[in-house]
């Protein structure tokens, strides 16, 4: 077991024990936010044949090449499509079908001209002045061609996305299935919110904090409540986490202290413990420990800390399950907003949030850094990473950051 | 009727018309997303108690004012107290109450000191220098107060926040209901996607893209499937509609020819028509009518047209009803990474993407921008504004752009 390991040490030993759990089909309807557990090719034109984009006639420029007010080209009209209708005859030489927006380019057609620009008498039309071949005639495949890559496996559903999953036909889309994140508190101190508070009590807020960070990310929270801190009890509901889950998360009990027992737990499970500790601040007690190709992520009870090691180090293993590509959170620069006075013994990250200024992107300190305050993590959506041995923070000075939640 | 108004008058006209739908309770596990329909003040404390933040000894700093190796302050350990539970002893002059991390402050004592740092034999505890009064206490309220402001009404519930909700024992919280939006669209030639490809037809992208933006704002869509180019059929769809959902959608049938039919449907139903047409390039046939208290929206078949005023105009509108403070886009500015070699006749959206590099803001344009393509929407993030009568763009120039998609 290694123990005060680097972050990326742990994030990479981590990441390497996982997989996308699996795939299945869903509808449109629930495609959204899912990702495509394979590439996505069409197998026809988009639009699938030449159309008109607006109400008008299509009929031979040839026919226009004299044409002026004075002079006009006369055409007979000899059919009439409509959108979804195909033509029964063909545009020659001095003919000219009425088409609808939508309505497919007639054979023989090679312009469509609107119907403000012409003059109509009966089935005698007059165009007065020369049209160019090509004109107002929409491709097929202009939006995408047929056999054309429409999205790699692990692309996010966004909107658009499944609204070109509907245009190329298809209409069960392959996903990845949502990886079961079994969630557990420990503590005798803890209770459930929907409880009466009593002294020494506090209300459980990590269960519910990364039961909301697992259905944000995609996953499905499987919540498995408080456990008493005895050591039987946490090997009963671990076990049966492990059971209805694909990857356990427990909160609590992981220092060294009398009552932190969850590592015990662990080991009286048989679960190999792959490390204990991570070098940084908030955070640092996490142990991680695998059992029948199984992760049990134990996090630190303090509301910070759980938090800050689930977005550093679950959240990436959780993604990685969803089939994302990279779990691991993207790298920034920013220009701090504040001064920030401590030094900084061990690595740290501090709780900040985003604001883009004239184009600029700064970095501003979102509140109190204690590892127990959960309101400073409310408009978090970045962490300064500061190296241990730093020295304080000046405002103006560029600092590295990881951006957190969902991508 | 007004017709061919500003974006802005069409986006203010209708936000007047709608409020939030209504609130409802829902439990934490299903409240990350929804927004606050209420003020959250917290009624304890968080911590609820002064506690330690460590495995340690409580004692009285003044026991330990003259305390050194060599003249270290002994004290008598009369109990332990573990998180959960409440010290039935006081700290004396003297004397010393062991406490593990989580566990309340017991009276009498103003300081901890850590395991570590003390020598123990028997109930006998050895302190070897001067402690701070003070240290090592979590102090009741150190995350939140008694009665402060947690969050607000319109309020997202962030993952964060429902970990704060929690502690403060919030168990159910009270969100604005899900908008009811139905979605129909028109048009002979629109099939859906599980239907085989047949001339002259095409897959319906509209109504599986746009049920995906209001599944991403966190509404609720309706889909009420394909109505063919019939007036009767149309009149009886937009009813049932109404009778379904708070606000409807409908794609295609909204231009001047003499198959666009939407408008003349929304006549038959006895609907007010507010607006027909939107000074804007793509989705300028877009129409709006109120109908019972009700909006109708008609947007253009057209894709990317359709995509767009849905961003620009039907969002805002689903937002509000949603609870949110302000629904419309936020707007930024941004250095423009293209070229864009077109003059723009009308106000032009342009399809483009947020690009920071060296903590600078670009927009790239993400492709082809005509009406119907809908490619260039899958990475489109904000849509640049381009005024009337402006002459191609130039990269390395400011624009003006708003932001898509949910924030």
């Amino acid at each position: 077991m290694k123990t005060g390991i680097p972050l990326e040490e742990a994030q990479t030993t981590l990441l390497e024990l996982v997989r996308p759990v699996k795939e299945c089909h869903v509808s449109l309807a629930e495609a959204v936010g899912r990702l495509l557990s394979q590439d996505i090719r069409t197998a026809i034109n988009l639009p699938p044949f030449d159309k008109s984009p607006l109400d008008g006639y299509a009929l031979q420029a040839g026919d226009t090449e004299t044409a002026s007010s004075e002079n006009p080209a006369i055409l007979q009209v000899i059919e009439e499509v409509r959108a979804g209708f195909v033509p029964e005859k063909q545009v020659t030489p001095g003919t000219a079908i009425k088409v609808m927006t939508g309505a497919p380019l007639p054979a023989g057609a090679d312009v469509i001209i609107k119907f403000e620009d012409v003059a109509r008498t009966g089935n005698q039309l007059k165009v007065m002045y020369p049209l160019q071949a090509g004109s107002n005639i929409i491709r097929a495949g202009e939006d995408v061609r047929q056999g054309e890559l429409i999205a790699a496996k692990g692309t996010v559903l966004t909107p658009p996305l499944v609204g070109l999953l509907a245009g190329i036909g298809v209409a069960a889309v392959p996903v990845f299935s949502k990886a079961k994140v079994a969630i557990l508190s420990t503590g005798d101190e803890v209770i459930d919110p929907s409880e009466k508070l009593r002294p020494g009590k506090i209300y459980n807020s990590n269960l519910h904090s990364l039961g909301a960070c697992c259905s944000q990310l995609g996953a499905a929270p499987v919540m498995m409540g408080v456990v008493p801190d005895e050591q039987a009890a946490i090997v009963e509901h671990i076990s049966r986490a492990l059971a209805l889950s694909d990857l356990v998360i427990t909160t609590g009990g992981v220092s060294v202290g009398d009552y932190d027992i969850v590592p015990a737990a662990l080991k009286q499970i048989g679960a190999e413990i792959i490390f204990w500790k991570v070098d940084m601040k908030p955070g640092s007690p996490i142990i991680a420990a695998q059992y029948n190709n199984k992760l049990i992520i134990g996090l630190s009870g303090n509301p910070a800390a759980a938090f800050i090691t689930f977005d550093l180090i679950v959240a990436p293993l959780i993604k990685r399950m969803l089939g994302f590509e990279s779990g691991l959170p993207p790298k920034i620069s920013a220009i701090l907003k504040d001064n920030f006075n401590k030094s900084s013994q061990q690595r740290r990250f501090l709780r900040a949030k985003v604001e883009i200024i004239n184009n600029i992107r700064y970095a501003k300190l979102t509140g109190e850094q204690s590892n127990g305050v959960l309101k400073s993590m409310i408009d978090c959506n970045i962490l300064i990473d500061v190296p241990a041995g730093n020295g304080p923070l000046v405002a103006g000075q560029e600092v590295s950051a990881v951006v957190i939640g969902r991508q």
